[in-house]
């Protein structure tokens, strides 16, 4: 006589205006999803903590969220919203929270991108590889880095959109990035587009030459990946991406930059869109409790 | 009664222009070594291999590679030179060769970038920290980059050099990347700094704008790691680092760019000179055989 066991697996995805609670398999699988507006931090995660509660005792919970967030489970603030201009976050302990609440529950934190980037990885447009860059373009500009099959942290974490990038010849907008002006995020993001050309990104026909700029900009910075933590494919979702033909003009423009010199480039479907979709984060968040727990060495509890 | 059993540690930092052979300990601890010009591969590898054997049988053998070479343990082609310049070097297997002189040695391989960042990291310029890059700035530009305490690989590995960086404003020199023009190599690598000011870099005193303009490319290679690998520290070294006074420019220029953004460059010691100076490859190459052991699971024999 076999005894299977099952487990609750939980996964939150908090988003700086949405949040998505789901549970599932930590393959990835979607069980059961529920979304709604993030507003205060204890209103958003008492939420969270109702609708998981309805389902059961959560045993895995792992979290995908927004930024900056000390993501290192080793620092004693780790799971805690740092310098966010978010109302109320700052200095919030997301993890804190949801260990009160379910105490026995191991809990993974990652950043919403790489959530993201690890989902895409395994189930998504990157299916198999162990090189991975995911960038979103929407309100700003991030990615979430896999390479060598980890997911990439360093001091804090990644913060691709303010790598520096040279303007294209005979552009001179400022750049809306209140730290860089001109950074990636500055030039390419989708309030850059619309200061720029004085329309949302998703008003500009695809002949218009926003998408070259846009190509441009996010060409150049592909190249630093290449440079840095070089992937295999890069991946590039958010709301600006759904453009038409942003990735080929992308991928056409990275083989250019390339000149030759990355092997890795020499496909054409080096610069794909996602597969996943706006699920992404929360299946990635899924499958962290899985591939990338991590205790926390100092339990942040109150 | 104990019994005490040492084993025979041997390493190589296999350069463009010259070779070191050392044997010693996987903490970086030399005791005897020996330089030589690197000429072609079968006399190179021969002269390695005849040193290493007067001192006894190698048991772990750490490998520091100029490249590009295959670093991946699990690629067919593992330790071989690829599209090198270098003549009779492409395609030439490092790691055959020292199997087949020493069948029982397990060997380790790295770029010389990465295990000089390793001993800079373990026990030098950045000792104890888990996120480093080395910059070496020579006839070329490149990086060895730990991060979360793992040195980075990627498709291949990184070319730092080949990152695209923003002109400093009223700088028209072309770049000599014969890939990118100007690329950070083809705008800061000591040909660069020759081809541009007319004398080699050495000859260019401390008040010459050269400098600013050196620093000024470095600081924007920088804020691409920042944005992609976040380093704790940054170590510069190689023959045109030795310029006084670069270091102090760069990390000037990276808090001015980083505009209070990235918290790890809040400190004046950032941006710092190597410990180890012209050891700090033959030392972390013997630290692989400690830290950074793969088995190949494809021995490249012939």
């Amino acid at each position: 006589m076999r005894c299977l066991t099952f487990i609750m697996i939980a996964a939150m995805e908090l988003g700086g205006t949405k949040t998505v609670v789901a549970v599932g398999g930590s393959n990835g699988t979607l069980v059961d999803e529920f979304r709604f507006p993030t507003t205060s931090p204890q209103e958003t995660l008492m939420r969270a903590v109702e609708w998981f509660t309805e389902k059961g005792a959560p045993e895995a919970i792992g979290i995908a969220a927004f930024g900056p967030v000390r993501i290192d489970p080793k620092a004693a603030d780790w799971g805690t919203l740092l310098a966010t201009p978010k109302p109320g976050w700052n200095g919030f302990s997301i993890t804190s929270f949801l260990r009160d609440a379910f105490p026995a529950a191991r809990i993974t934190l990652e950043t919403d991108v790489n959530a993201a980037c690890l989902a895409e990885a395994r189930i998504g447009a990157a299916e198999g590889l162990e090189n991975v860059a995911y960038i979103t373009i929407g309100t700003g500009i991030g990615a979430g880095i896999l390479c060598d099959g980890r997911l990439l942290h360093g001091a804090l974490h990644p913060e691709f959109g303010h790598i520096r990038v040279p303007r294209k010849k005979g552009d001179d907008f400022a750049g809306i990035c209140p730290f860089h002006a001109d950074c990636l995020e500055g030039m390419a993001s989708g309030p850059a587009i619309e200061k720029r050309w004085g329309k949302p990104a998703q008003e500009l026909p695809v002949d218009h030459p926003a998408w070259e700029t846009e190509a441009w900009y996010l060409a150049h910075g592909i190249i630093g990946l290449l440079a840095i933590s070089p992937p295999q494919r890069v991946v590039i979702g958010g709301g600006v991406s759904l453009a038409e033909g942003l990735h080929e003009k992308t991928n056409t423009l990275v083989r250019e930059l390339a000149g030759g010199y990355f092997p890795a480039v020499n496909e054409s479907t080096y610069v794909v869109p996602p597969k996943l979709g706006q699920q992404a984060g929360i299946r990635g968040a899924l499958m962290l409790t899985l591939t990338n727990f991590q205790p926390a060495p100092h339990p942040p509890r109150h």
